[in-house]
């Protein structure tokens, strides 16, 4: 756990103080960390060292399996673009991609409030089985709770899933190096505000619609086309949640360009009426890659001939080793430091 | 899906006919299966054909993995002699052991409500790694959620794990042969009225602990000890539920002998009181057993030698072929039949 440095983290006192969980405690940034590595880790004695990373690796007769887990309480359990069926198996597909291992099998446990509708259930089930195709892989295992009415919301769902990592491929947040080029996959921020906008009580109304999707196809693609040393969904904490982890596994100094970040008019729109930041709104369908500067340009011509990479830009560079650091160009010509989500923006999110 | 002989099955009217999920949907029983059968199944068009087992059975590279999932939802999270925590690494470590696979990783999945106190939290932690610590398994990965206060109750766990199944062994619902013997590996019923004896407001006191057990270790014994053909550890629906499944899978006639059944006398007591079976009443440290028959003296033997299996006992036999049936030779002389659990006795048992 020495990569996460909780002394160089500012967080506010009254989080720290408290007894209890916040909701900010499942935010993915920094206090969802704190929990980590305060509480969770050190109960936890065996943890695997690939901990911080999207999948734990595991060597098993000479094959290399990455191992997964998300839960998935996403609210409202229908939006813009997707479900929550949707979402489980491309979180899950997604965290495997991201180690560079070929997803092979998920399993599937439901937590469903009594009185949950029959028919709400069957189309998240269908929707879960066209995501699992998409993606080629089989949802081999499922465990079904029913908890009494009030006891939860309406439907949680745990997707956890191994793949196999193929012989050469050796892909982790601490792998970046001096001079990678950070590459994003596409737009930023239109999970969140899809999901954001289909909260009754907000009452905005927009067209953008979740960028929910499976990414293996798309890092097949990558990998083939060069050398990647770093892959990560920007999903709970955003873009630059993920980048700040990075930045601190491998001890490399991270430079964008905020004018080269892809993000839709709508997303930002919503981002100025909100006050928030596309850089810490969720993604679900998107992925930053660090990768060998020689090999930048053939493999963001591979991502771009994929349907999920279509939008692909490259938005940075390591410029840096040695230490920790994510600096932003702005597009106005100055340098800000780029930091996790302090605390909770869009609860439920995911 | 044809071993579940839906069209066998008689079931309450009033359950059919329902649009959304009822508590009993969470049974174990004739409900879930109805709902996995009628519902989840279908959706799930790539199910493994492996899923009514306790795991799926994946081929890897030359290599059998066993893969499962469970949630836990169980009520109250503290229970004589457990807690939620044990009770999440023991249910995957055991349906992991029940393929004969020996347990090498688990995830952990946490839904936290938003105001659960972190020393809660803490001894839970601390009961999952002890746990995973007798098993010799490590937890490997890991997720946190929290959700609103009043969205679910305390604490959900989803726990998944992988084990490897070793050359020759096949193990199986569908492996059950005649003149198999049906071994049990101690006394039923005990983690169900345990729990139930912390419910406060049942006001009924014990001195009962729940069985929740890893046992892996135990397993191990058997398989080193002769030739194994079922393993199912009776939670949810009981043995009785259990015995019912193995019976449809197999195609076979089981027959057991009720003045055998290894059953605590508090355990006895409760269930007089509240008008329950035994043979309904959900295990989390137990595992029934069909073995063969030469080799039956020589396993229960073997299991009577290790922890969690010092009260293993022969309890029946398969008797005949052809057709599902489990027949129990009542104390008093008759012959009752013996269906699975039809809605729900205990919610929220583990």
């Amino acid at each position: 756990m020495t990569a996460l440095h909780l002394e160089g983290v500012a967080c506010p006192a009254p989080f720290r103080s408290t007894t209890t969980v916040l909701l900010g405690h499942g935010s993915g940034g920094i206090l969802s960390r704190d929990l980590l590595a305060r509480l969770i880790l050190p109960g936890l004695g065996t943890v695997a060292p690939h901990s911080l990373d999207d999948a734990a690796v595991l060597a098993i007769g000479g094959q290399r399996l990455a191992l997964t887990t998300d839960s998935h309480v996403v609210s409202p359990l229908f939006f813009p673009g997707g479900d929550i069926g949707r979402l489980a198996v491309c979180g899950t597909v997604n965290d495997l991609a991201m180690m560079g291992a070929k997803p092979l099998a998920l399993t599937c446990g439901l937590i469903i409030e009594e009185g949950l509708p029959f028919e709400t259930l069957q189309r998240i089930v269908a929707s879960m089985q066209a995501a699992a195709q998409e993606a080629g892989i089989q949802i081999a295992a499922g465990d079904t709770k029913v908890v009494q009415r009030g006891s939860a919301d309406k439907l949680f769902i745990n997707t956890s899933g191994i793949g196999l990592i193929a012989d050469g491929i050796n892909i982790s947040g601490a792998n970046a190096q001096a001079g990678d080029v950070v590459i994003i996959s596409g737009t930023i921020g239109d999970h969140g505000i899809a999901v954001l906008s289909a909260r009754e009580n907000l009452g905005f109304e927009t067209t953008l619609t979740s960028d929910a999707a499976p990414l293996n196809h798309l890092v097949e693609a990558m990998l083939a086309a060069g050398e990647v040393h770093v892959l990560r969904d920007p999903t709970r904490g955003g873009l630059a949640t993920s980048l700040v982890e990075i930045s601190e596994q491998s001890q490399v100094v991270i430079e964008l360009e905020e004018n080269k970040l892809p993000c839709k008019p709508a997303v930002k729109a919503a981002c100025e009426l909100l006050g928030f930041d596309p850089l810490f709104i969720a993604n679900e369908g998107k992925l930053v890659a660090l990768v060998k500067d020689s090999d930048a340009a053939a493999i963001l011509a591979a991502m771009q001939q994929t349907q999920y990479g279509q939008e692909a830009a490259i938005i940075g560079r390591v410029i840096g080793t040695g230490k920790a650091q994510v600096r932003l160009c702005t597009t106005i010509g100055g340098t800000r430091l780029v930091d996790m989500l302090p605390g909770e923006m869009l609860p439920r999110i995911c």
